[in-house]
């Protein structure tokens, strides 16, 4: 069973969206993912946020871009929570993704990360980090991953030339 | 019975909102002004878009600020034209409510007027327009309108101290 | 006879307008395409707008970028909803054009829809909605074109590889 | 024992900060509120978030404004999800403390809400959003909450005039 | 007769602009003033362009705010030179007047000055410079005038406290 | 002897400077181009603004990017008209030359042009406008140039495939 | 002798540039505060830049607002560490201010601050932290600044109510 | 023994930092570069700017993107100046970068420079005259690298094609 859901609003996403999934298959968490725009499959949109719950998801991600309404919509819909990626665009760089997912009204949060890759990777650290609170295994993956960031990061300045 | 129908995401839309109805007031159309809210009434929300058509409205008017879903979630779920306004807001003056509505995805259009009480205005009219297109009666007001203004226009012209 | 006027600022804005072309092609609606140009051809542009009515138009769509004035001066023209597309620019991404046209002080609405490609099918379709108040064979088609879009949407999921 | 941690870069951010305290006051939930600069009190900051998985503090909202860094050094040195608000600016509305807080890089997210005070609420809800995961009965009372909410904006569309 | 025609979009312009005319009062330079509004007086918009030549204007000024369509559309119809002066806006600060107005297509400049009553004196400034070039006693009282803004710049430096 | 002195703050404008020679040289105007640049060459500058009158230099055209300061500090120090041309920028676009350039304080205009290249070709044009208030032989050939670009405009729509 | 030159472009930066003296004060540190313009005093400008080095002056701070050619005009003059002060401005907030100081071109480098008073107090504490390099007593009494810093924060933190 | 120390949160930031790096080379002074990720290794960032001044460092350039707290973080811990470089982004340009670095509150200055490669020379060279103030040999070399600079502008201007 699925823990977390990954949806976005169009198969564009995908290659943005696939970094928050590899980050899910690296720590080994039953993850489903699915395209559900909540413009041209508004229904499914209502029925995926409505069914969460019982569906035993624990965190739902969702990335939009442009005028980007799934985030949400998604979240006016179900008391779980949920992480918005904004998606870069070509006109405005993902200002307008940003924005619209961000500027949440009082009432319905969306937890937004970064535009584009960068901020689907930490959609799904994210997402970890939650479910860690209560699941100390996934929280001392949390850890170790760090620990890898770090030694990465450490060797890295080793070769600038 | 209501050729439009108005609707707001708060309360809080109303002062702005409130410049649409009265156009349609000036303008003798039959509209009815609703509270909707696309994060608060999801439900709402999509049995009206849903019914818009049988109730017989022909033109729908969205108000909602910062990350303003409401426009382009009513477009999502009917066929009729949706105008969005992007209310003003405090932090950034409307930007977040603006690229909100108006940078919709390929498929389902909105409508967007300026920012504010002048978009509001203006949505009434753009409406009006539309219905105009078939009521011949409706657009030789909406040139009568033009008139007013023109003759106001110049006329305030003459009173630069 | 032309039930749609699609014109542009410059032939340069032909690439995004096709989009919308394409659009009316698709729904079978007659459609005039023009460069009009509201700097370099400010005679025509009033001509124009002036004799839409005249001329059997329904609904005019503009494209225009930077600071786009064609829009706004069109549908200040004529009694005809006009449709604005802002075009996407190098300097700015379209950020000025959108300003441009989305703006409109109180009294002369443009209809706006998102920068660009999307903006300009976006444009054909809000057009093909707002006749499909009266034409109810156009409102049938807008609903079969979005089940469409619906299918393909469903459809794609299946293929996040 | 504090559930969530409340923390602010400034007193001044107290206005905006105690949205989301009222919010934790409403549910009843055990929270701590403190000023912790990092820029000001950078060994206090280590400090906090370094002990507050072993504080037993599950989430951690930090609001700040300007260059922002209070939410996502938090992040840095913590396996919790972090929460960040910007705050509201007087010369960029906000703009500098959103982008500062959300653009966090790869590896460390902070799940950021909207500018200000709703903002503010948001991240209350937020926080009681993941925490509701596993404890029902603080999701029970998200989901009343939401009912509430619901019946205000709908008692609220009775009130235009 | 007027060497110079100063007009606005809208009689709401007119303390901003009025910033102008106060320069060309000092400088006892005949000028007009005007509202022409290219939008709710698209005619007499033209007529003033296509007619400012014979009447023996020789610099125009036009300010407006929000989608700025008039200083533009004045240039398109004149080949005189047209100074825009941007409006201060409420939503935006003057951005959308800024880019409405400096953003103009290759072939038809608007030389544009700073947003609102700064960019007002300028224009006037910016014209007098113009008529300077040929006129010496004009371009000497630019010289004087600059004599007194350093002066008064170097004395306001004593009165630091 | 040059009319006009087209400068620029280095040599990597050119190829957007050029775009304004071109027009020179079709027009025939007698021009000089120089790099000039404010912070390598204060010197220089300096010397070249306080001697622009007497070399006869009518109308003066500055480009330059990023913290633009060419332009107004040019205009600083002559009493000709200086029109100033935004360059692209690659990290912002050219939306700092653009204020850097656009938003001089009150006494000191510069007449600011469209970003990049069309900026550049509107500079030249809007110089030989303003040489054109006196040189009714410049004007004509301004109003020949737009009768061009008019049929030009005309001629590009036939072919829109 | 004065160490550090605190300049600004107009009486009105004077709010805000007092924010940067009051901390000289404060500290003890021999200034000299003027107004220099760089648009209307530019040979005291030039005069002071290239002077500042024989008058023993360390450190320049530069405040202006809008198009801010100040800071960048005096760097361009000077071999000496040149700090600037972005002004708030009312249509654009400081946008333009700091645009127009940070983003100068490579060779001549301004140290820019935040917008408006903070950036003020800032760019005095930067002075000094730079004085502080060679002059150990500066540097300790930067240390018991922030150790006070220090102390007000973390005892604001007891007051929140 | 190192006088300056050049950072980077990222190894992708060194091919904007290595501009820093060459001047430093060029100018023949002793630096150290490393990799310290603000995020991914806090304490090292701790460590390293608590022991900045013990280590004989007498200026630090921090470079890093995005939410940028790098540099205002290693401010955040030293007495000494520190020079922040907003790394170019790919969705916003780096003004996200800019915004991070430069709002930072009062009380901890970053000495900022522009977006990307320009910013990375302009710290160098910031960081040489901050040396000069006291070290005549390099504040003379500075006077040299500028004459150079002049130079080679001057000749630039002579190969305008």
């Amino acid at each position: 069973m699925s823990m977390v859901s990954v949806v976005m609003g169009s198969k564009s996403d995908w290659p943005t969206v696939k970094e928050a999934c590899a980050i899910f298959d690296q720590f080994d968490i039953p993850y489903e993912k699915k395209v559900i725009s909540a413009h041209r499959m508004p229904n499914e949109m209502f029925a995926f946020s409505q069914n969460a719950v019982a569906e035993g998801i624990k965190v739902i991600i969702a990335c939009a871009g442009g005028a980007a309404h799934l985030p949400g919509m998604i979240a006016a819909n179900t008391p779980l929570p949920v992480i918005g990626i904004p998606g870069q665009t070509k006109a405005l760089g993902g200002m307008d993704s940003l924005l619209s997912i961000v500027q949440m009204p009082a009432g319905i949060p969306v937890a937004t990360t970064a535009i584009g890759k960068a901020g689907a990777q930490n959609a799904a650290l994210l997402a970890l980090q939650i479910l860690g609170i209560t699941d100390k295994n996934i929280q001392q993956k949390i850890i170790e991953y760090r620990h890898q960031m770090h030694d990465q990061a450490v060797e890295s300045g080793d070769h600038l030339d």
